[in-house]
């Protein structure tokens, strides 16, 4: 039986637009990090961003390697969980009936989560074809694939209906993209009153410009992080307006120190992170705002 | 001996321009209402704010009508105490020798506090000259006056120099102004990296316009509450960037409960901050900001 | 014989979004204030807006209480025609193929008095069912309702033809909206070269913030005056250019000093609005600019 | 006995700071057009604009030659006198004591009619060092020159005091200069609630772009006549805001008509701003603001 | 054999929506001045701009007159066509499958070269029907009518398909338009990462505002010729980011000095722009902007 | 002979603001990179900036290893000196009583061409005590130190004399600031008229956004390279109005090319510039701009 609220998947805008684009297309189509694929593994929810909380460091102390291996990476996965349960709390009050858009879907936990919490309709977005079509296989493994798809599209350009939305947010996957061409799309997209929350990796405008560490991780992601006054700034101009926002640096640190220690996840960029977020540089920073 | 980074007081430009904020200040130079001298009496610190957080409602429970009144009145002051703790709290880390700027200081109770916790030294502004002079009295009589001034200034023109302050804020006295002019003010004072902090009650754009509640506590206190969107607005032009937003609203509510039980503190404006509260159209905020 | 130029009414966009919305057509629905309906009864043309010139002031001598009655009242409707005319008559000359959009239409008064000096199609909007209805039985009962027309939607996105409309106004109905969404609309329906006019209170910069009596008023009516310089530049940056700004101040004051003393027809708002007027706050504007 | 209020003449910045306003100041230290001089001479009141007002025609069938130039000459300088009065009626009420500031004051006439209204200070500016010179000369011949003083200075940086003018105006100057400049010295120079006036030609936006009789003009003068829609755009961003604005076309055009059929003052433009005006693409028109 | 991509010309948006659109295509249904028709016979190709680089002077020194005229407009022509060329060599490398617009193509030539350089597809735009229909016959001449099209449409309003254009121009047109509804059109036709290019007349804003001899050749073209700034601000509006600006003023001139001494071919202004280009009031310039 | 024009070097403001500008400076206190001061001996000239023009590969050929080491540092510095001739020729015709500002000045090599070629007075800036120490020594070495001065201070806040400069530079110092504050500080310095020009890397905002290796770049010098599009945009913000603009990507390749088989002096970065440039993401640009 069909239900309405999900977007069709048939006309499909193109995309990628820029070679830049591309490349982070190509990037992502390649990816095959086992702290993104071993995680997901646990509990088939593929999440693609951090963690946070306080961890339990006793699971470095296993003796058994191969258990160690297995407890840390359930550890990791306790924290990325613990993320994705914090966003999805701000989406606000959502019925089954309610439909959210999942912006930088990556392999779809985030849609995962809201699905579960609200029972709500998802879109999840991604500029992987090969994302998309993993997150729609783990989709259809649930049996939720009647409410919750992903599409290879591009988020700036979602071809989306306007003001259909409910809820909509961005886990770490703004840094991409042109911060004004993202909040219009989320704001055409929203209706009046509808929440969208932004968890991401912020500069530090006080510290000054980006740091040395904050180019390493644009580098390492091919991604371009925007100052912390650009995210206000770009809300200001798309009728987003602020109404929680939280500083979680200091709770990321945990997952990055046990990260750092699983040599069978490490990509190498941990140290750069830690680094960046100690020295003030580098802030994590969840805000979410009202479209009015 | 001599404190240089205090503010003089000697050339002070005018404090008011306009008939309306003549007759704001006629408004505070004839301010006598219990809640705020009876709460400030108890540990001579006057506050001109709300407070927040769970209240003890075992006051009401007093029997003895007289010590019902004291309870209830040191209960409030402790709610009051206790916001202008949180505030204070985000002005983040300050030297002895750091000024701050406390806009709209009212009887000077937020000043205080901040030298309390942190040494520093504080200027505080109020367009009532019968404020300023009561606050000063109040330093006076604690031995800070060497580091903590009023001043009967216009806070949007405070003559104060460029640069000079680590921290600065409004605590419920934003209503009041043009809020790009006072941002304006706070960025020229404030120090690149210095923290602005503003708690005030703003009306909800996801609500809609101003609800009749919200004008009828304009009409009480000859205020002009802004959307919550004008604050973010007004920052982004202005230098100031979030990085803490807290929706203090649910956190007000106790203390209203209780004052609108207070026969002996009452305004008459308790109910509709409730129902304002509780309909959606109007918050209570706080946002912390860097200067940058 | 069909009647091409006039807005069909089957697609009606939803004229509500927020509550705010809501409260304020429940408030009109429900209104039956008899300084409305009394005065409209007289010519069947009911005006939702003030009146000025100057007033005939020997009907409060009309010794017959029941006359006296008549009387005042005949003069307050004779005041609001009269405003009603003034208005119209900035609409500029048009041809009876033409069509006017009467933005926040009320009872319908003044799209009727639109077609009777020009002849011309017109669609008037109002987010109250009850007034859109009352309306189009005034305009069946003239025999014009294949020109004119009422809909019950939101003026802010009204669904009509872009560039479609020769003229546009909001009579006293600006105050209820966000004028940058007010004045794109205008500009969307109106043809280049078209004329827009607002007739409207509105609180006056000079003077400072909103006064303690434009707060009274905004409770009174739910609304959320605005101040003057918001017109011009919301105008500024909707393409629309003032031609003609008239302070209507003083020419209201007989009105309402009428008013104020008619028994049977005061809303108690009356004392309110001459002090605004007389203190300085508040201002009664005429703005007519080109749709360039 | 000295007064203090009137502008020293001492430091005075730099007047011209490109060809074009040296081009400007050449134009007007050459000109001798008899329409301004032999209109001055009559009551030694220099205009340096047009009339406004219905003309008595009947000077045009006086049957001596000599006396009928007289008396066209003398009807013109009625018609230009009461423009100038215009214009001061809406500098509202001043005291002896306010200054008022008059931008491009050509030969002065201005200057001395806000004077006589008023008993003002007045200080002119003008880019001519011969209009200054001369425009001071007749200050001292009427014995005002302790309050009404003339200054070779270029309007858009004019050293005087900040906020310490009640009123200032442009009378037929505004179309030399870049008005985002001109408007930001204005508000810099008039204190808060201060009253701006400025009467000009302004080309018609509803029309389209500058009609050839605009560039015509434009030629005649070395001007850059701005579309009307360019006054509105620089007062909203320079806290000036309108609360009169009033289409004098028509009331120029008598003006007009008699001008080009005064042999002896013709200056070969009339024709030009003729069909200008009645083309529909030109305007003459006066807004007065308030500074906020 | 159809070619889609052209774009179609049976639902022509309505070309003119000001007095002032209808002046100008009222000029050039009517012009027809040797300068364009002359030396557009040579080889077909109708430019409607001016040349560029050294002229060979020797073709004054021709004895005889006939010839010495066949001479200058074939060495005007070709000046004329080294504008053109260098013009179209700034649009990029193109493929026969792109799309270009040209924006105020007059008589058609610019879209013939870009056509012959590149094998593109060309929709040209003009407001005068006679132009439209002159050029559509050049084209039918050349047989490339198939990929070649002329469109008698407003340039500020095609019609044409968003993101369906590689490149476009204005050769010459600018100053006839408000740049900001130009930039945006372009900016909506282009796709993302497309080429556009203006040539035009400015005035300095160095120089100061207008000179005379820029209101006079206004004058001379019913245009409004725009200052340097503005191109480069309401690029920074429209997503047009400069990568080459030419100061053309210098190669310019040998053009004018040549035609100066046409006397078949002048037209009266040659002697005002070469006036206009040396005392620094105006210049010949050239901008390529990518669409991002 | 005092030399009033050079800036005095005794009120120096602050250099550093933030943790980064401090970290920038370290950076630049200990580079002592061989590229930097080995091509800078040869003729005391210290350039800190890349070369452009077509290279002489012939050095590359030559047989002695030690010789082949200088003749490729010669022509390595020979392109680097035509580079900074380049810029200097756009600072347009300036007499030897002329200032100019070198922001970012490095160790002093371009004010030094800039006096040698016009004679003019020079201050140059930089955050680099260091390199302010380095610079003077070279100009006392040459005995230019009345004209020429370096300055140990913020680029972004010199203190220097408004309006008083006739023309200033970044030469490859532009990615380390916000370029709104930079254009602020220039456009205040420089005289009306005179004339500004930046070489800057800039990323390519047609090939998105910054690619992986600007990001290296980017930490390769701590810098922060902006996009081409912010140039234009803070350039309209600030009345500076691009004259020329030129992409020099194509002629710094040789440079690069040269560089990178140059062992005794490549830093590592130079196979990141040349992919860079060739994947399109990257641009090496010169903007000339007048201030009006």
């Amino acid at each position: 039986m069909t239900t309405a609220p999900v977007a069709r998947t048939t006309t499909a805008p193109v995309p990628t637009q820029s070679t830049y684009q591309t490349r982070v297309a190509d990037y992502w189509n390649a990816e095959e990090n086992p702290v993104n694929l071993e995680l997901g593994k646990i509990d088939d929810l593929y999440h693609h961003h951090y963690g946070i909380g306080e961890a339990d460091w006793a699971v470095l102390d296993e003796p058994d390697s191969t258990l160690r291996r297995e407890r840390v990476t359930a550890e990791l996965h306790r924290l990325e969980h613990a993320q994705a349960e914090l966003l999805a709390s701000q989406l606000g009050p959502l019925a089954p009936a309610d439909r959210v858009f999942d912006a930088g879907c990556g392999r779809g936990g985030g849609s995962v989560v809201a699905n579960l919490r609200y029972g709500c309709h998802a879109d999840g977005v991604t500029i992987s074809a090969k994302q998309a079509e993993f997150a729609n296989e783990t989709a259809r493994r649930r049996g939720i694939d009647d409410k919750v798809r992903y599409h290879h599209r591009n988020m700036l350009d979602t071809g989306f209906e306007s003001g259909a939305y409910a809820a909509s947010w961005n886990n770490e996957s703004s840094m991409y993209v042109e911060l004004d061409l993202l909040f219009a799309e989320h704001a055409r997209v929203l209706r009046r009153g509808g929440r969208y929350v932004v968890v991401t990796g912020c500069y530090n405008d006080t510290y000054g410009r980006a740091s040395r560490e904050v180019s390493l991780i644009n580098a390492h992601y091919i991604c371009d992080i925007h100052p912390r006054s650009a995210y206000f700034r770009a809300m200001a101009r798309n009728r987003l307006v602020p109404v929680h926002v939280q500083d979680l640096t200091e709770a990321a640190i945990p997952y990055w120190e046990l990260r750092r220690q699983a040599d069978h996840l490490v990509t190498g960029i941990e140290d750069t992170f830690l680094s960046a977020y100690r020295n003030g540089s580098f802030q994590y920073l969840m805000i979410a705002a009202d479209r009015v």
